[in-house]
């Protein structure tokens, strides 16, 4: 009897367990059923009114940023809709506001219509978009996965800033077209291009009434921007400024039927919500490449921009972010909105700014968002018919004026003018080639600085302070002076393959430069050389071969190397591979004080 | 008149100063003009004896490592004529031996054989071999020019003595087919292949006359090896060992007529110097194309071989080698190598230690070596009729047994377990599927490695060495204490937009660690953050923005950073950036001690 007692309580304990684990692996996959436990009234109000101003921000923006990606207005609003409930569930993130972005509808754009004419060819553009919205979702979860979240840190800062930089004023040039009115333009995005159609057309092509239209309601749209930015608590003026707009703009236009004057239009937006779309992807022949090639930079891009605002907010807040979950669920929302007639959707700079400034307190306000989103979609759209282009392109004008970054990139110049290049590079290579030569520029210039920093280490001389023991870099403590006789460097970083053989070359120059001042100054040769080995962090077989040959050459002139301060890890590895017999053990010191102590140089014969 | 005396004597001055210049250029483009001054009869003696025992040792090699490309064996012969010539005049490497080399001739082979099948379309398929070697030289001459050098440090130490190894076992392997006479022999390289062809052919596929006769010479160049290796003064031993058995051999199959019983010999090789084939090369075309992909490969493990090779030799007698240099020269010897019939040249490890052996003083025993070949092209090829495939085999057998380094991989085994990851990794590529694929695993995994080194740089918590004010890792330390209410962490590397935020987050989890093991405790909880700076040799803006985040987070958390020795480089980019006034220029100070001094902690509440 009592034994079974036991077995039924240790198998409802078993059984209490594997709830508890499963509950944990569920919150674990949907944060939502964590943060939700403690979800309260108070906290509602906060995402009501941030739902509400970023939806209002987001429905005239969808319409625009579709328009930058060759595709119908409402598969804007679709990617507003689904991708957002799922983000809510899956993403850890509280203030990220998820949609269409800009950068990614136009990079998206460009790199489809390099691919299919989306004029000529709707259905399967459209599809290859959606091919690649999947395989953009696919990398995300993948990289996510599979812990790769590191391989975005691999843009630099400074070439994200050109990079949207120049992207902006292309997504602006690109707005001239709607703005002036002008029927045939030019297909290509580069800055020399577009002005030759604008100035081409200058005679027969723009038309007054919509450039009206276009720069009051670009002036006004401006103007309460201004105003957000003077009072921070009017930040909802230039949130819902662009809906006033699209609202009055529309009215106008069906009361004067400013249509009939050449005036551009909507037209058109398909009612009801995401149709599904599943059998449209691509999942093999050629398309299924190209989608995914073309998936895999969307992807890269939308990361970025969604990884940047997370952490940006998260330690405005001081909550922790996991990357690698946050790629899982920006690849989840991203793969079920290519099956529902999505683009690729990520975190959008300006909306995630209006949602963290209008009191959001959880992802809960990009699911009141989408609920707007999906009312707008059932019963709202007919009444687009009558808004005019030049609105859409004034608000997407206002919008990507944010994202150039004057005073990040006069900081970037101040602060390290190689990255300052880099920002440069990435920006002139959008507004003057396309957004796909300036990305390639970015990644290039970014990994050109990671080769650098890995293969050309930096190297000090070391002098002593006077009347101290501290041995410090003479460049930049000119008090420091040097040791007759010997020679003190130290190598600032672990030695690896990939700069042992610099090292050691640098050693070896940084004494033969030394002993020909010596020489010069007829003052005794040097007897010594000190490595501090200090901020050597790590080595490996490479560094040992180079300090084996380091030895060997110093050897040579007579020259004794001598260590100092090897990190208990490099000091296994010098034992191990009998370097510390080869040089003596009695070479290596603790500090380089120690170092100088010993190393009192012999007398030496007149030079 | 005196003006006119002036003028004329400026004049000539100038003509002087121009001469000279060009004088210098001239060295500097063809080190054998500086070098040549100083030459002697004594160094041509070294030189002399060396020439000629490298030429004994590449000749029958030539030979067999031109079947490893799928060339007849007059190439291999070719390619060590004009090459090294070239070489002489422009490179700085008193060592190296230049020639065909077994793992280039093997890499070239399988990437040509890829595209165009050696035995149905041999002409194409030559064609295509000297497209490759013109574009491996122009590589290697671009990489030179543009100073590039660097890039071949980034194949690690490990993944080279992987990939040798398995290259080494994998061209072993084909030699069965000479070695057992074997007809039908597989066209793929990898072990399982080669051993189904061995096994699949014993029972009628055997000759047993070319078994006994390639095992024979096998064991005498074996024993001819030890020899050497015993004895460093017989080092003639084992490297005329191999003309030897070509001559012997030939003459034992001359007489008895043995290619009559089955045993395969050489049969003919193309008589005379090298013809020109200059328009054999495709400089246009799809053939160009796929010529340039295989080229570049070639010229980068040639370069790493004949750079690696050059070092060494470089090292042991101190003398400075100019890697960019070393590249113009060794492209340039491939550009010509292509218009006169030769395939890729390189140094070779295996010659250049005879060479060094033998005493060689300059590159003047290339010119030996390329005039002993010239010799034999011109009269004694058709003596090789004879000769016995099996010899070839056992030579090729017995030549790349050395560049299997157990030593080297058992060093790296004690040294570093991810280096011996790299190395195994490389090895079993080769050996099982393919010298691509292995190349391909070594180069991923030596970019993982350094990947991995930018983005996830060492930190470490210090403490107080007792009774000092010295601060070390308390790991490395285990005597070091904490100072309560202070939490100290070292950065051991500079803060580059690829770290930045590891750098971060890594700070952030220590202090959480830190301050859950305090609550546990019941101790005071943390007030200061002391960051110790001293390694940090540089920042770009993506690591200031990282300090303003941490900065952030620690204020939420009423933690106070303070930075303690950054460096003049860190300090002005902190000062442009604003960021000094950001944390108060009272947190900045020159050491540990000194910010411990000053962070006395003030009295807390009950945590």
């Amino acid at each position: 009897m009592k034994e079974m007692d036991i077995r039924s309580l240790s198998s409802s304990q078993h059984r209490t367990q594997n709830l508890s684990n499963i509950h944990k692996a569920v919150q674990a996959i949907f944060p939502i059923f964590k943060w939700g436990q403690s979800y309260s009234l108070t906290k509602f109000r906060g995402d009501l009114i941030a739902g509400l101003t970023i939806a209002s921000l987001c429905i005239p923006q969808d319409i625009g940023y579709a328009k930058l990606a060759n595709l119908d207005p409402q598969y804007g609003l679709y990617s507003s809709f689904v991708p957002p409930l799922i983000y809510a569930f899956m993403g850890s993130s509280r203030d990220i506001a998820i949609g269409p972005v800009a950068v990614v509808s136009l990079l998206l754009g460009t790199l489809l219509q390099n691919e299919i004419d989306p004029t000529t060819n709707a259905v399967e553009y459209r599809r290859l978009a959606f091919t690649a919205t999947f395989f953009a979702g696919i990398t995300q979860a993948t990289l996510g996965c599979l812990r790769l979240g590191f391989l975005i840190d691999f843009l630099s800062h400074a070439a994200i800033v050109g990079f949207m930089g120049g992207a902006a004023i292309t997504i602006a040039l690109q707005q001239l077209k709607g703005f002036l009115g002008i029927k045939n333009f030019t297909k290509k995005s580069d800055i020399v291009s577009v002005m030759k159609s604008v100035w081409g057309s200058v005679h027969h092509g723009w038309n007054w009434q919509t450039i009206a239209i276009g720069a009051t309601f670009l002036a006004f749209l401006l103007f309460a921007k201004y105003i957000g930015k003077k009072n921070k608590k009017l930040f909802w003026v230039p949130a819902i400024a662009p809906l006033i707009s699209v609202v009055v703009s529309t009215f106008f236009v069906f009361i004067t039927h400013a249509e009939r004057h050449g005036v551009q239009i909507v037209r058109h937006i398909e009612k009801g919500i995401n149709p599904p779309s599943v059998n449209e992807i691509y999942f093999t022949g050629e398309y299924a490449l190209k989608g995914f090639r073309i998936g895999v930079v969307a992807a890269m891009i939308a990361l970025t921009e969604a990884i940047a605002i997370g952490r940006t907010f998260a330690s405005m807040k001081d909550y922790q972010l996991d990357g690698n979950k946050e790629m899982v669920a920006l690849g989840t929302m991203n793969i079920v909105g290519s099956m529902t007639s999505c683009y690729v959707a990520t975190g959008s700079f300006s909306r995630s700014a209006v949602n963290y400034m209008a009191g959001c307190q959880t992802a809960v306000s990009n699911i009141v968002m989408s609920c707007v989103v999906f009312l707008t979609l059932e019963f709202i759209t007919p009444l687009f018919k009558y808004t005019p282009n030049a609105i859409l392109a004034s608000i997407i004008i206002s919008a990507v004026i944010g994202l150039i970054d004057f005073e990040a990139a006069i900081l970037i110049w101040k602060i390290d003018k190689f990255d300052f290049v880099a920002c440069m590079g990435a920006f002139f290579g959008v507004i003057f080639v396309s957004v796909e030569i300036g990305l390639l520029i970015a990644v290039s210039i970014s990994f050109a600085k990671i080769l650098l920093q890995v293969t050309r280490p930096r190297t000090a001389i070391l002098g002593r302070i006077p009347s101290t023991t501290v041995y410090r870099n003479i460049q930049q403590y000119p008090e420091a002076t040097k040791v007759p006789g010997v020679l003190i460097v130290r190598v600032d970083s672990a030695i690896y393959f990939s700069n042992s053989n610099y090292v050691k070359e640098r050693i070896l120059r940084w004494l033969t430069d030394e002993e020909e001042q010596l020489k010069a100054a007829y003052q005794p040769k040097i007897q010594f050389l000190i490595a501090d080995m200090s901020p050597v962090t790590d080595i490996d077989t490479s560094g040992i071969h180079a300090l084996e040959e380091l030895h060997r050459s110093l050897q040579k002139r007579d020259v004794q190397l001598v260590l100092a301060n090897p990190g208990q890890v490099v000091i296994d590895k010098l034992h191990a591979s009998n370097f510390t017999n080869v040089i003596g053990e009695d070479k290596i010191f603790l500090t380089v004080a120690e170092a100088i102590g010993t190393c009192s140089p012999k007398p030496t014969e007149e030079v």
